[in-house]
């Protein structure tokens, strides 16, 4: 099972940039000013390295869901119930919750795997079925998981990705779905990039002063009792981490392997990526941030990936929406370069590469 | 013809409050923790105020391109040649620009209007005719335009909103055409804000040192000679503005005259929707600002008017572009507002306000 990671984090390699040039020739041809598209020609100049293809293909947009439940919530993280995990899986199945709508939106398609939920899901249609376990303990008191089973849920996450992206998505986005994963998420944060939980703690809006800091406090504990080795990403990842979280890391890994753009979402993908970067530091080339997350550790991931987020719109649902709303704007961004007449073409003058 | 404005202007009324708290109780209770969606919500929430709509018909979303021409372009405030304005108004009518393809992207129709190019267009189909004149006069010698002129280009954009809207249409995007209207853009932003011209003149990316210096001196000139009056607004934006900026203005005043949402592009936009604004200060509740432009004055604009911008992706090119971006995402909050599940109806557990 190592030896199966092992192989995947080395096989990656960075990104290709012998299009680069020819990329950028023929996006200051086009009919504006230089550059003046701004950042939806990084994103077109970023896929078409990524994928090394001059002329992309027609987007197939997948967004995949990681669902998981952790045992921390027996401490009181969270003002939802457990179980929403389980009926939001659900929820997902039948379309009806954000992730659906705004996916629909996008043009993207959904789809949902049980990777660790407190529940049993049978033969559930419409599901993935990759659970490693019924969530994870609670960490404040011990490891969220077994090193084995950490692994076992990056390799099910590579696992997932690889059979969509040989059915012919070409780009993905993160989800994720677990009651109390943003507890997780900062202690990983903490861990990984060695912050105080203080640092990478959110409050969200629905928590008061109180439980902030009972939340603030249960990370220390868990980051004292588990002592996670901030050079060993996966003890990290084990210890403090939950199921969702090691899916998308594998997600990420996979794609990168098979040199496919992920476009991270907020603060969980964020802690998912932020493991795989640590397991693999060229893994940042391939990512795309969806969107600024609220929550205040957000900023200390994407400084760490090196990232800038597409979006800034107050979010803090999660489930991958800010990541389909962002893909939305790649595309767009694809279509500028394959879509729009040039100077020669349009019979309009170039100008002097100034502004309009 | 100052009797027509004022009719409008004087029709023109604050946003119905009076489905406000309907439409939260309708947000608060989708399977989502309470206002998570962040400025999706907000969205949803004031297309259905403006539009006085609590279940709101598919968007029909069009862009408004005003092309004209300016006069201060002999003074070489830009690096593209004059001509480069009617040359654009082909590549509109033939598809081939950016806005096509962004338009495209998110399912909005491009119309384009000559208010001002100066270029004999004879009856090109495709082309909606509402020339005033062949460009503006170079402001830094005397008036842009006459009083008289500013108001007619105000009410051909006005006329051609009406026209629009009645087939349809219930969300609107401004967008522009005409090279070197930057230049009369920080005029008119300068002598409405009452800033210096250093404060809301931009650099772009194209102008060197000197070159940018040269502008702001220029734009000082126009003041000088043309002491626009701040409490009277056209005749700011006769003595130092566009025919293009004349029309957005008026597309503004006659959209929220009939309750309809204006999504406002950039720079040149804003000064439109400053002049609008200026004339009727209830028109910024029917704005949504679609991004930041890269140019300086594009911040004084927006506190002018009270705005946040959608995106900000460091775009500087114009032509609605930003604007039809933003009504995509503007989209996406309708369609979370009417297409989620309800905790109810999906059998979800709605917790206690608080985060996931």
């Amino acid at each position: 099972m190592v030896d199966a990671l092992s192989r995947i984090i080395n096989s990656i390699k960075p990104v290709d940039l012998s299009l680069k040039e020819k990329v950028e020739h023929r996006l200051n041809n086009l009919t504006k000013p230089k550059g003046s598209l701004g950042r939806l020609e990084e994103f077109a100049l970023r896929y078409c390295c990524i994928t090394n293809n001059y002329i992309p293909s027609k987007l197939k947009k997948t967004v995949l869901v990681f669902a998981g439940d952790h045992g921390i919530t027996e401490e009181g993280v969270s003002a939802f119930p457990k179980d929403v995990t389980f009926q939001m899986v659900k929820n997902f199945l039948n379309g009806g919750a954000g992730i659906n709508v705004l996916a629909r939106h996008v043009g993207a398609e959904v789809k949902v795997i049980d990777i660790g939920v407190d529940y049993d899901f049978k033969n559930m249609q419409g599901l993935i079925h990759k659970k490693v376990n019924y969530g994870t303990k609670n960490m404040a008191k011990g490891p969220a998981m077994t090193r084995d089973e950490a692994i076992e849920a990056i390799l099910n996450g590579a696992e997932v990705t690889e059979e969509i992206i040989k059915a012919g998505t070409n780009i993905l986005a993160t989800g994720e779905m677990g009651i109390g994963n943003t507890t997780p998420s900062s202690a990983i944060t903490a861990a990984i990039c060695q912050k105080d939980p203080d640092e990478v703690t959110g409050k969200g809006t629905g928590i008061d002063e109180e439980a902030y800091k009972h939340k603030i406090n249960l990370i220390r504990e868990a980051l004292k009792i588990n002592q996670p080795d901030p050079k060993d990403p996966i003890d990290c990842l084990s210890k403090v981490g939950g199921f969702e979280i090691a899916g998308i890391c594998g997600m990420i890994l996979k794609a990168c392997q098979m040199k496919i753009p992920v476009v991270v979402d907020g603060f969980i993908s964020g802690a998912g990526a932020t493991v795989a970067k640590a397991l693999c530091p060229v893994v940042s080339d391939y990512l795309f941030a969806g969107h600024s997350s609220v929550e205040k550790g957000h900023k200390i991931q994407m400084d760490y990936l090196g990232l800038t987020p597409i979006l800034d719109l107050n979010m803090r649902l999660g489930e991958g929406t800010g990541a389909v709303l962002a893909i939305g704007l790649i595309e767009a961004g694809l279509k500028i370069y394959t879509e729009m007449a040039t100077f020669d073409g349009a019979d309009v003058s170039p100008g002097n590469e100034a502004d309009i």
